[in-house]
């Protein structure tokens, strides 16, 4: 078996990688373990930056996204009993977009099929030879070996392609709280996001669609689920998000629920002589910014550009590039969401001392124009250069 | 004994304080522990806002602050062997003075004594009673009691007022490094201040005037001053400061050197019955952001205009507001001065992570505008409302 770009896990990176290098006539092969169905139900992020929303419509798969996307202009800091609009577009000109991570694989995997691109769900990758370079998988009690001209590793954090990079340097912190999420059959009690602040912890007001609401508890790392009963639930929420005026949170069954551990994690580089990690593979975010998913497009959407012009004019220049340039973007995204975290979580360990620094922090990034700019152009997504 | 307005402590906030209550027609003493010209030599800060020198020239000692101070537009953050410029006044169209602090003492020494000011040095305070209120101090080796209407508590960190503030609740932050400073006869070898961040350790370019440099290095909080010879501290400064660029530090005859640690610190409140604390007294920053002389300024200003609202019209609110005021000031600043320090220095025992973010976070202040807005608006001093 030979492909052009072995592609190693059918999420949000490997997909539309394969996507992006069919439309430059690159062919691939996207290796997945697990099957069709577990990937296009996995429940992950939603917020998409302009960035994102625009290579997804420039690469086919933007239909759906542009009908049932929520485009934002704005989201809510609240804290000490008060909200604080940001008013992103006007700080920044750009929008965000509301939009599931698994509708996003799920469009992917349609137009990859549609287009004949070759995804192999329930295909186990036993090696990766970056130097070969070669894949090895079993798919149906059957060993293959998929030869190849590069290596793309978009199996996420806990996937095989990483460990194939020797001496690659990690980088990581733990955080001392997890996020407790929720689906709800409730129409979202905001137009917009509110991240909101309480000495209780930080909870997060999010949404799927008009009718399906997302909420976020902090909650403690070894938190145990079967603790929280849904009234539970609803009374931490309505307490975090309390407002003086009268604001109420509407409740309904919950349908999905999962504690998400917090980290920051980044491996230098990001490749190895035929190899190339995108996405969870290279780096973790805690999930406050929203940056997860919006880094692994910009991954490949580097690696896509840097592989047409090596298969337009036989030059690597963009791909020795591509570690580099993705890092400087990683390392932007992992400083933003750490302190995304930071300004918004209440840590257990945090003194008397960090507790009035981090509510002169908030008073202060509401008040500032250049403060509010600041989050508003980090959060909106610094353009893809 | 009697006056309107006991003042402890003659450095810029308690000599100011008297000087702007002289204006108004309040009657103070001022009661000053050390001798004048030990008051007179002090090194302190040098950096002033825009509000400080304002509240200077209306209070008439801004003569030889005018004639002499330099005015600033500008500031580099200098790392990676490369330099940023940071255009304060092009951003925030405010400037920031370089004065010395032991300048400005001179200057309202002298005003206060040719208005008839009633300040006296050798005058060690033993006793503080914010309810009667009053004074008991000794000089010339008897003991006085000085009655009044309010006491100001401006004698600094390790000062008598603080500990007659009961249950004053204290918020508090060590740093794991301290600065040497040294005084060089050497014109500066910049025209503005040099920030600068290198893995060796923080190192500050000052100035006191065109032929006299202020330097700092970053050094162990336990650091032994014997330890550093003259050749030591300009390699170590060369070496921090070195550019690609072949810019060079300009060596001369060291003149003064210390070793200043580095500490946050509040009180709360900032006032208790007739006794109202102000500057060291309440709080300490580290000297990063250059905010202690300033913050200190700004609490007499607003101690200032609510005595003399009390004494123009009898009420209090002014007065009972005080505090509050004064801690929202004091906070954002205590915060700047954390971030600025955090962002500049080398903590020993910072992760390998931690060092990435940090190097991330410089990168982004010197190439975004709202970044670098950010830091100029608190570096400036914001607007004193």
């Amino acid at each position: 078996m030979r492909t052009q770009v072995a592609i190693i896990g059918a999420g949000p990176a490997g997909l539309l990688l394969s996507q992006l290098l069919h439309r430059q006539g690159i062919d691939s092969v996207v290796l997945e373990s697990r099957d069709r169905a577990y990937v296009e139900r996995r429940q992950r992020a939603g917020m998409l930056e302009q960035n994102t929303t625009d290579v997804l419509r420039d690469t086919g798969v933007g239909g759906r996204l542009d009908r049932e996307g929520l485009v934002h202009h704005g989201l809510e800091l609240r804290f000490g009993g008060a909200g604080h609009r940001v008013p992103i577009t006007d700080l920044t000109g750009r929008t965000v977009t509301i939009y599931a991570q698994t509708e996003i694989v799920k469009d992917l995997v349609e137009r990859r099929l549609a287009d004949g691109g070759d995804v192999r769900f329930e295909a186990e990758v036993l090696a990766v030879d970056p130097a070969a370079p070669s894949v090895t998988f079993r798919q149906d009690g059957t060993e293959h070996v998929l030869e190849c001209d590069y290596i793309a590793g978009c199996d996420g954090f806990h996937g095989v392609s990483r460990p194939a990079v020797p001496d690659v340097r990690t980088f990581s912190r733990e955080y001392p709280f997890a996020w407790l999420g929720i689906l709800a059959d409730v129409p979202p009690s905001t137009d917009e996001l509110i991240y909101a602040h309480h000495e209780r912890g930080f909870a997060l007001h999010s949404l799927r669609s008009p009718k399906v609401s997302r909420l976020y508890l902090q909650v403690a790392p070894d938190e145990d689920l079967g603790a929280w009963s849904d009234a539970r639930i609803w009374d931490e929420l309505a307490a975090r998000f309390a407002t003086g005026d009268g604001w109420e949170l509407r409740e309904g069954p919950i349908t999905d629920r999962a504690i998400t551990p917090m980290r920051s994690f980044v491996a230098e580089p990001m490749r190895h002589d035929r190899l190339f990690l995108a996405g969870d593979a290279a780096h973790i975010v805690p999930p406050t910014g929203a940056k997860g998913l919006n880094l692994a497009v910009a991954d490949v959407t580097v690696l896509a550009e840097a592989l047409t012009e090596r298969y337009a004019s036989g030059s690597e220049t963009l791909l020795d590039g591509y570690s580099e340039r993705c890092l400087r973007r990683v390392w932007r995204a992992e400083h933003f969401s750490y302190w995304m975290t930071t300004l918004l979580h209440t840590d257990p360990g945090a003194t008397p001392f960090e507790h009035r620094l981090q509510r002169s922090h908030l008073d202060y990034v509401v008040s500032s124009q250049a403060a509010m700019t600041s989050l508003a152009e980090n959060y909106a997504g610094l353009p893809l250069k």
